[in-house]
């Protein structure tokens, strides 16, 4: 995999030019694309020309980036993943391209996505094993990551969109606290909900790439943020994870405590377990408010599995939405009380391996980090049955991301060495 | 002015047809569009066959709606107030406005809107005397309103875009609590802030279409909601009022002391002082996010106001943007105490009668009800020295906009007997 953080040293030390880099991409997506399919997008000649013109030293240094095709470009078409809007062509760039190109970071392409982020699977591949999905919706952000076709991936999440693929490609990504990225100029899906995420080859490559995207203090290369202590949470109310899983836990779970962290395991308050089933309520209402044209003027261009996922949002009556707001308030509100005395949990990044193409179920992990907006993490620790990755999640407290970063590249320093 | 509510119950008891009402509308705006210039698209043909075919029974009955310009619509350019959008024409429409359709709603055409919804004035005129402001930014659909053209007009507010115009204008308006009503399809320019706005002639007609819009019980006609108690709010933070803004308010308390209400003065917490603070630094935070590409790439299409206001908004830190979010966090958290023991405040809408055309300033009082997310209602009192409308705002619980409605309700028939 690219590694940004080195990537971007290596440039500003001028031990390699960004069009080298350019070129190893090219290299990577020539051997892998056809199979993979990341891209629904791909302007590698712009890219080109775009990496030999660079000058000044801005944080991306004229390095490629991958941005999900729900978010706005003005130069490359934005398709959301859906036939309505093949060749769409926004009329100016999300913000978070803005900031992502302000800083020299250079657009190739717009990674497949689930159609407008929802389920149905895009022709994605995932790069360890072609015959198994990389999960979705950021199918294609998390599979250009680990195919080394890119060091740095725009996703989203609004259920478990940027944490389940990180783990089942094997990369780091981190789903920032709800408003912490600018979300203007991306097709909304669940606006209580959908959240940036950014993908890269470890910890210390999103906490980089993060510094400058979110214009806070958030590398964690370098410093020594001392050992940090860890909550185990199960999420029980959702039922066990698969054996991978449970074993990408423990394992990370020892590997902290080999290295001197302090663990205790942590009950899910009920809170917790409702505000998970609030998040199906709101997700499925504000879909259907976020897609009613669609939904009455194209129709038929809709999978089956969202045309109906938008007509039960369309069911859910205000009052039933309005209970599930207020659960969800409740559920970030008990969140502190939960923190208390660690620096971070670890729950699952996902039950397990990933399944067989095209199979999109495993996601439910990841409703609940979501719903509360606290920042969530996937940090790889190994590999299961299948061969395929396994990654486990860090939550940080709401707010706190660099927090949860220092304690993910802590962790994931204990578990190379373990 | 049109009464909606009175509309709809005609046309609902055979009593008039949507095609009459649209005439009626159609012979208003020949009347005042010229000089008015409360549009900025119009298409009446399409209205009238709309009216014409109007089948069914559903709440707006094929009356006639305008509809800001920064709301999208696909079957009708959606400029935003800026040269850089003429003519764009949005994939989809926003999901109000698919509401408002469903509801049988005829949008018959975009509303003039401050550039981005910001300050620089468009050519709009107060319909009760030309050489003075509607208000911005929602100028058009306050002054369609009261020029008679429409029975509801849609805006929204970020700083004071809707309850400021309604006042300028004599009009009722509503800018409903924050998220009540779905944003999906409208430009951004603060997401924290931006919130619909309804028009209408009275506090029942606009909680009539609050009621089809929401789909919540809101309508406050025919039942009896008791007599309301009033905080009388001065936000001495902000300076005084202008003597008709005072004189505004003063009627309106003695109006409801008159009608048994039970009254009192509420200093403004500490909290809310430094909220109304914040408000400014999230505005221009988020303004230069939401507007970034357009500041790049066409920079010399946006007023000197707009790009101005762009570039301070890029000066303000991370840091600096979240101390105001916590700023704005801490204000709506004393919210509810404020709130005892009265169901809703009574503020100023405006500091006093419209200044003269293309003047901008007035907007303070509304900056921080934009702030709290609370229900803000203008309710027309008086007309000034100069013979333009001033109003006052009454301010209701977070999430309680019926309620608030209902207080409203009774202000506006106790003035009405005064």
């Amino acid at each position: 995999m690219m590694r940004l953080l080195d990537l971007a040293e290596a440039i500003d030390a001028g031990d390699i030019t960004p069009s080298t880099v350019m070129t190893l991409a090219a290299e990577a997506i020539a051997a892998r694309e056809g199979e993979v399919k990341a891209f629904a997008h791909l302007d590698l000649d712009a890219a080109r020309i775009a990496a030999d013109r660079r000058g000044g030293d801005d944080g991306f240094f004229g390095l490629p980036v991958a941005v999900k095709d729900i978010i706005d470009t003005a130069d490359m078409p934005t398709a959301h993943g859906s036939p309505i809007y093949a060749r769409h062509r926004p009329k100016a760039d999300a913000a978070i391209v803005m900031r992502l190109r302000e800083a020299q970071g250079i657009v190739i392409g717009k990674s497949a996505t689930a159609e407008f982020a929802y389920t149905a699977h895009p022709p994605t591949r995932n790069p360890h094993d072609l015959a198994y999905s990389p999960g979705i919706s950021s199918a294609g952000s998390a599979a250009a990551v680990a195919a080394g076709m890119v060091p740095l991936a725009l996703g989203t999440q609004t259920g478990s969109s940027t944490i389940r693929p990180a783990s089942y490609c094997g990369v780091a990504a981190i789903k920032p606290s709800y408003r912490l990225l600018p979300m203007q100029g991306i097709k909304p899906f669940s606006p209580l909900l959908d959240t940036l995420g950014v993908f890269g080859a470890r910890v210390v490559d999103i906490a980089y790439a993060m510094e400058i995207l979110s214009r806070r203090p958030m590398r964690v290369d370098g410093g020594d943020f001392g050992t940090p202590s860890f909550g185990i949470l199960r999420q029980e109310f959702l039922g066990p994870a698969q054996e991978a899983g449970e074993a990408a836990l423990v394992f990370a779970a020892r590997a902290a405590q080999d290295g001197g962290a302090v663990l205790r395991d942590i009950a899910s308050p009920p809170e917790w377990h409702a505000g998970a089933a609030a998040h199906r309520v709101i997700i499925l209402a504000e879909g259907a408010d976020s897609l009613a044209y669609e939904a009455v003027h194209h129709g038929e261009k809709l999978s089956p599995v969202l045309r109906d996922a938008l007509a039960r949002g369309r069911a859910i009556s205000a009052e039933e939405y309005d209970l599930a707001r207020r659960d969800a308030n409740h559920a970030r509100k008990v969140s502190r009380a939960v923190f208390e005395g660690v620096d971070a949990l670890l729950t699952f990044s996902a039950p397990g391996e990933a399944p067989p193409f095209p199979q999109t179920e495993g996601g439910q992990f990841n409703r609940l980090p979501t719903l509360l907006g606290l920042p969530a993490i996937n940090v790889p620790v190994l590999r299961g049955p299948k061969g395929l990755p396994v990654g486990i999640q860090v939550l940080g407290r709401f707010g706190e991301d660099r927090r949860a970063l220092a304690a993910a590249a802590w962790l994931e320093a204990r578990i190379a060495a373990s």
